[in-house]
């Protein structure tokens, strides 16, 4: 026989400790939500990791945790999945904290990652977007959603686990990492470390939404090229403009294809799976000249079970397509590359165990069913699953609207709700030591 | 009656003088290309106008024409014809300089600008772009097509008939003025300070061809809004890109439309007699975000006849359209904005005498016959047009394909043809005085 103890037995071994963690949860909510606001007062825009990555080490050594502080190095950036333009790591570490497990249970990665977007136009900010002010529930400033409030949430978890005395048995792995916003380093670097586990949750900005799928993406970069020639007699020239219209249509058109090939479920509220973004355009110097080249980048969706080199493929071959069907685009074809950051997809299947243990906390902690969907975008998992072969699932408190914009805020009663449903799944998944 | 002396006598008065002026031209070739050369290597793009400036006073000083140099001041910068962002026009000095006539004849502007466009990139020039290097008849440099070998030709019709001791009866005006580049302040000024005559001539590079017509041009800024988002989720924004799609597109119904009512034989071999030009196009700041702003730059073409008010009429139109059928552009409606330089267009008849003029010297210098267009492109002859009344025909020894690119050159051969056709132009327009 497996179970050591009837099935009675086992939920009073989770009820009980649960209902001391909840206990202790709801007496220090200020716990929380001040650890939040310094963790949001320290603006870890890239480079600047180090002073967001501070108060992690702080809390963790708090907790007595066992840390594991480095910089990333050549074992990473010289990895194929390293997909980043920085070379300088110097003074912005990887934080790893372990709660080590007494042995049987399930291991679990709890990721977050400290690095957020910079501010943009200090302008369109009504507060100091550093400033991690409260008002009517809501605490602000950049990365409150993406993603210092999911991280808040595991950390005080794992708080709440320790003050309550309740031993683990799997180990319970709390990852603060770095360049998450540029490429997944960070992530990259704790696989390479030889941290992996048996599952892995990361708080990324789902509204409480939980996301066994994730989507991947990366940036393309397309130069379309014309004939100069003065605008008054525009006809002896080539307008790049008007041939990059016809490559956005064509993309537009790839899109369309992409996406009606999509038909899991977890997509059926999602107008565009898988979208292919045009971000930016830029041609011409002189309004009175025809341009001669238009550089266009954008960002292009992959499919959860996608290999992105399979993505690569499909817009490699429309531009193909354009070249071999344009006269002007035979004679100067338009150059794609693939540059910057990239995210890999990621998924598992909707009724793995860390789903259905997610969704049971969540109905447990508010009563209501939780929305099970893909995620629009990507996230460190992709990595943990490419590079580390984790089953990962995002569920977190922050929402997708507010993440990179001003004025992003988080909600304080959904980071509550996030931490107590991570906290359940934590003890179902890893299992509690009888002596806790 | 009123001819004094019969047909005969007439082309005798006409010939022998003629004859004289071209037998000095060509004995004095060298000194039109040191001429030249010497304007080539002197950089007056804005700002630096002065330093071509003082070749010309020196050799008009040389010449011992009556001369007019001043610095443009308010009574152009206030007049509504004053289309230029520039208001500093210290040491950047017009310089008019008149051969008085004795009186009886028809005067006649000769007109040519000093300023010349920037280099662009310099890595572009197989030579030194203010070398005035010859090689093969050809003399390299910026300017030598716009506008200095035309201007040399005037010089050099002056000169010659300076040189021959030749009394005309017309006034002849040399006007060597700035800013034609950047909108036609250099010409306004020199209408409002009195300077009118009964015909001008620009020699613009027609590439020998006469051009009674001229289109007009201006320039427009249009921004067009989108709704930001996550690239993942784009059908939550608006991406301002393929809203200028949408944009350009209906501009190029316009330019169609407009064009399709042109109907003027001097406009049969050109294939879109007045073009809408977009030059330039920039939006975004980042692969993975939906932009929400466009900001389109172009040019729009004049017809020869039409109001510049007339023009701006239809482009505003067009996007009134857009905005009244297109619940986005309703919502946010994209504006519309006239700014920097603009060309007022010009035209006369095409059996005007000034052209019916040139006609024939061309004829007579060359052995064939001059073809007659309309000008792709707007010059200072607008502004004499609008702001003097003054007939004006754009005639020159240079090449627009040439002008404004790297390695601007242009063919000696024609700058002499130029000069020839220009002076017994001259000593019909002006008539020569029995005295000389």
């Amino acid at each position: 026989m497996f179970f050591l103890f009837p099935k009675k037995r086992r939920d009073y071994l989770l009820n009980e400790p649960l209902a001391r963690v909840n206990q202790w949860m709801d007496d220090n909510q200020p716990k929380l939500i001040r650890f939040l606001q310094q963790l949001v007062q320290e603006d870890s825009t890239r480079g600047n990791e180090y002073k967001g990555q501070a108060v992690i080490i702080e809390k963790c050594r708090e907790l007595g945790l066992a840390l594991d502080i480095w910089e990333i190095g050549k074992e990473t950036t010289e990895h194929p999945y390293f997909y980043s333009d920085r070379t300088e790591f110097i003074g912005n570490p990887n934080v790893v904290a372990t709660l080590r497990g007494s042995g049987g249970g399930k291991s679990l990665i709890l990721n977050g990652h400290i690095d957020v977007v910079p501010i943009g136009n200090r302008a369109d900010w009504k507060i100091d977007p550093f400033s991690g002010e409260v008002k009517e529930g809501k605490l602000y400033g950049r990365g409150s959603t993406d993603m210092k409030g999911g991280t808040a949430a595991l950390i005080y978890a794992m708080e709440a686990i320790k003050a309550c005395n309740i031993i683990l048995k799997g180990d319970l792995i709390f990852e603060s990492v770095i360049e998450e916003e540029s490429g997944s380093a960070g992530s990259l670097a704790t696989v390479l470390r030889g941290y992996n586990a048996d599952g892995a949750i990361i708080p990324e900005p789902t509204n409480l939404k939980i996301f066994p799928k994730q989507q991947g993406s990366l940036w393309f970069r397309i130069h379309v090229f014309g004939k100069s020639a003065h605008g008054g007699t525009r006809y002896e020239g080539v307008n790049a403009i008007e041939k990059a219209i016809q490559v956005i249509q064509a993309i537009e058109q790839l899109e369309k294809r992409r996406n009606a090939s999509i038909h899991d479920p977890l997509y059926k509220n999602i107008p565009i799976p898988v979208p292919i973004n045009i971000g930016k355009i830029a041609s011409g110097s002189w309004p009175s000249s025809v341009p001669d080249l238009v550089v266009l980048e954008g960002r292009m969706g992959v499919k959860p079970e996608e290999m992105v080199e399979d993505a690569m493929v499909d817009m490699d071959q429309t531009l193909q397509l354009l070249i071999k069907e344009d006269p002007w685009f035979n004679q100067k074809p338009p150059t794609l590359e693939w540059f910057g950051a990239r995210w890999l997809p990621s998924t598992i299947e909707k009724d793995h165990q860390l789903v259905t243990i997610l969704q049971d906390s969540y109905k447990n902690i508010t009563g209501t069913d939780a929305v099970i969907e893909a995620s629009p975008w990507g996230t460190d998992g992709g990595m943990l699953y490419h590079a580390g072969k984790i089953p990962v699932v995002i569920f977190g408190p922050g929402t997708t609207a507010l993440a990179h914009d001003s004025n992003e805020y988080i909600e304080l009663e959904k980071v509550f709700i996030a931490a107590k449903t991570i906290v359940q799944a934590v003890l179902q998944w890893c299992e509690i030591d009888e002596l806790s």
